[in-house]
């Protein structure tokens, strides 16, 4: 089954606040009834799972994947050859949900919202990609792309982001 | 797809040694060339993830699933009404493996080991269990079930094991 879900990269530079304008985000999206998932790029081997844990000593035995199943959550991490493509990712394990937001996927060609503050930067990260749909952040960057300030309200930018995301060919 | 993977599910008290004995396991299986998962049915609602990592504040903003991708490993945390049930948790996220270790479904129809040490209690877990296999541990409980020594080398074990799982129907 091929996920319909929208999809949305948030792209910046390293402290440029991608995670708390995600979390502001996700709550918004939540509010509004959609199933959100987010998808993280990382450039640490294994971010989820925690040394001494018993799923860690599966791991570390050598499991190609270990789940830890509860009434509330169920989370799996899979060791991999080589990295798991994006859209394997979303039709093998996220195809339920609506909306997923992706970070740290800069040159996958799809749409991008930039998270951009100039303590940080004065440079877009995504200056040019033709799918970057709008940045956001503490100064206009003057470029020919909609511009939302960092404390706006999130209910708007939500509306634009959402009126055009478009579900993937 | 079904999963055509063994499953075999490893019970015991508490300290009983499970997870010695499952790492042994899960290395030996290794070797032999399967490709091994673990299900953990755990009653703390996650076990995976830290506090304070970017997918933590996902999924306290509300996401429903938080994956975290990089070379080596794939991790996904989804948040569930009610628990997933073990056949959809292993048809859909691990339908590519050859056998599945599972731990801590007592009450589930599935072939099983029991792992006994008498120091920590002298009653089997699933003493009259129709699906158990074999009780591996420090003392012959003396039931009409076969016996391998917790310290027995677990290559005979696994021949055992392996020559006594059935393909699910």
């Amino acid at each position: 089954m091929k996920s319909e879900a929208l999809i949305l990269s948030i792209v910046g530079r390293s402290n440029s606040g991608k995670t708390t304008f995600m979390v502001k985000l996700i709550k918004e999206l939540k509010l509004r009834g959609y199933r959100v998932a987010t998808i993280k790029h990382s450039h640490h081997s294994l971010e989820l799972d925690t040394e001494g844990k018993d799923s860690w000593w599966h791991t570390q035995a050598g499991a190609d994947a270990v789940a830890v199943v509860s009434r509330a959550t169920m989370g799996i991490i899979r060791r991999t050859t080589n990295e798991f493509p994006l859209p394997e990712i979303i039709n093998t394990y996220l195809q339920d949900m609506d909306i997923i937001l992706v970070e740290g996927y800069k040159t996958e060609a799809i749409l991008k919202v930039e998270v951009f503050r100039t303590e940080v930067s004065t440079e877009l990260v995504c200056k040019g990609d033709k799918n970057l749909l709008a940045v956001i952040g503490d100064k206009n960057p003057e470029i020919s792309i909609p511009f939302f300030h960092i404390d706006d309200n999130v209910s708007s930018i939500t509306d634009f982001l959402l009126s055009n995301l478009k579900k993937p060919s």
